[in-house]
């Protein structure tokens, strides 16, 4: 590693996140099911597959319209379960409060985390309480960890995408991130922004059930689409390519981006999939999924290629392609 | 709730934690598996039964006489999956780091989370990392939550302490909470102080191996041996006897508990559990239990009574009684 302080880029999602983990914690921590990087990991216990994934969210500010951390907090574990695959059943819940925090807001991010587990049909099982002295953290941080089973015949693997794969993506992006960001920069817009934090697993359950030919999901949260599809494309060892034309974006996001100087490619999403599939499978899946509540915007933004392996290429609105890089250098902290 | 902001105390592991939880967070998340307020979850699928538990750890100092936050993240979840009769298998890790840390401090704790994890014989197959800008947290916040498959044969819980079960303790009390205390006040004494912390899913598999008649297993950590033993009789129903003269103490740490004006009974411990068990069963279990590196100094220091049923009482030095309360308006915070 070159530096030899965390830098707040090491928790961006994007490139310098990738080193750390690659070269501090994965040669650390070193076992197989960790390697897969997938955005949970997978085991097996008597006959039957396991999916475990944790997170643990600091989001700025903790209200945000939309959403609030506390259902950010369920909804993103539920979805990285999801994009294994698995049907989500429990979950852990672990929160460090600053002291001083007022019990008011946290009742209200402990309904928001109850009404969206409800939602998404999980439990929080288990959990765990600890205050830190005023100073020593900003308000309240969360982590919550889950646990699903995943049926037997699926395999959902970001190492499965295929030469010829559609790239699908559930709707619109860089809905969630902008939201945050703009609300932190105090900006208001005559057109609302709000984040699309929303559980997924009912909607997965619904695209596994259309077709077989799935082959890998991911949620891009931090980093966005762009660094999803690198972690994709480093994973399967094949190329990405994305047209600029079809991606599915807000207007009011779109100017928002502009406004702020930020590419909405890089943006988080809190409700969203992107799904390499097989071609044959992808039009059937398309119409299924845009009769789901979260996903009537869902559209093909890509496909996977034999050529440029391990890369990211965007065919631009003028015709020209560029190369789209992980998020690098450019910190968002505290976006989830 | 009286108070209207989250106070230190909440975080304390005792009353004021307790209240906080049944009052707030039970009502909030309400189902049964929460409810049993055991160390782990607990849930059946396919005909297994599975524990699950999670903690944070914020410990201050991070690395103290005996260890560093790494391996206490490690050794405390270990612990709480043992206690509910669980082997453990697999952990989920999350950081949240303060911008700045220094990542020879990180490397040097990933390894002892490494080394802790291979002693415990379990993996670490999934994380996340989270840095937040300078002075929104202290240092390194690390979660930990693990699963642990429960033989089908055994039924270890708080609820199940029995008049006339023999209280034991695998060895002395109070190291850990000392040690961070007195290296927090910048106290040197000529026995050096060592925080106990250890994993004790071994033990617990010698234990279960030895006799079925094991009923609880905790061990005490926030709180201490008093807050824990509060516990299990609010679980049980049940009165729990201490015999003062029998609490096993080290001399440096009772000397250093003098100096501070801190009772041993609620400082925390992170390698010692406290078991109820079948008096006819005792002997036998103290026997090999003592044969356990991590337990050599096991020893009974109370019963299980159907006198004063919710209530802790100890048999003073002195010959007379007292009643031993929960952690109340005391705050320590951050010692694990």
């Amino acid at each position: 590693m070159n530096p030899t302080k965390i830098l707040l880029d090491h928790g961006s999602g994007g490139r310098a996140s990738h080193q750390l983990i690659n070269e501090l914690i994965l040669t650390t921590f070193n076992n197989p099911i960790l390697a897969t990087l997938d955005d949970g990991a997978v085991f097996q216990l008597n006959e039957q597959r396991f999916a475990f994934s944790t997170d643990s969210y600091t989001v700025v500010p903790l209200f945000f319209p939309g959403g609030n951390i506390g259902e950010l907090a369920i909804n993103g574990t539920v979805n990285d379960l999801a994009m294994c695959g698995a049907k989500p059943l429990y979950l852990s819940v672990g929160f460090i409060i600053e002291e001083g925090f007022p019990i008011d807001d946290f009742q209200k991010i402990l309904s928001s985390m109850q009404k969206a587990a409800a939602q998404a049909g999980i439990m929080i099982i288990t959990g765990d309480t600890k205050v830190v002295p005023r100073g020593t953290a900003d308000k309240i941080f969360i982590n919550t960890t889950g646990i699903g089973i995943i049926p037997n015949h699926i395999t959902i693997s970001g190492t499965n995408a295929r030469p010829g794969d559609k790239i699908i993506i559930s709707g619109t992006i860089a809905d969630h991130g902008i939201t945050i960001l703009t609300r932190r920069e105090g900006l208001q817009f005559e057109s609302p922004l709000q984040s699309d934090t929303a559980p997924l697993n009912s909607l997965v359950a619904l695209m596994l059930a259309t077709t077989p030919q799935i082959h890998t999901l991911r949620d891009p949260t931090r980093g966005g689409v762009a660094t999803t599809l690198n972690e994709i494309a480093g994973q399967s060892k094949m190329g990405m390519k994305l047209y600029e034309n079809a991606l599915p974006i807000r207007d009011e996001v779109r100017g928002a981006c502009e406004l702020l100087g930020l590419d909405p490619l890089y943006l988080a999403n809190e409700g969203k999939l992107i799904a390499c599939v097989a071609p044959e499978a992808a039009e059937a899946l398309l119409k299924a999924m845009q009769q789901h509540p979260y996903a009537h915007e869902t559209c093909i933004i890509g496909e996977v290629t034999a050529d440029h392996r391990g890369t990211v290429i965007m065919e631009t609105g003028i015709g020209g392609t560029r190369i789209v890089d992980m998020l690098s250098g450019e910190p968002l902290p505290r976006i989830c």
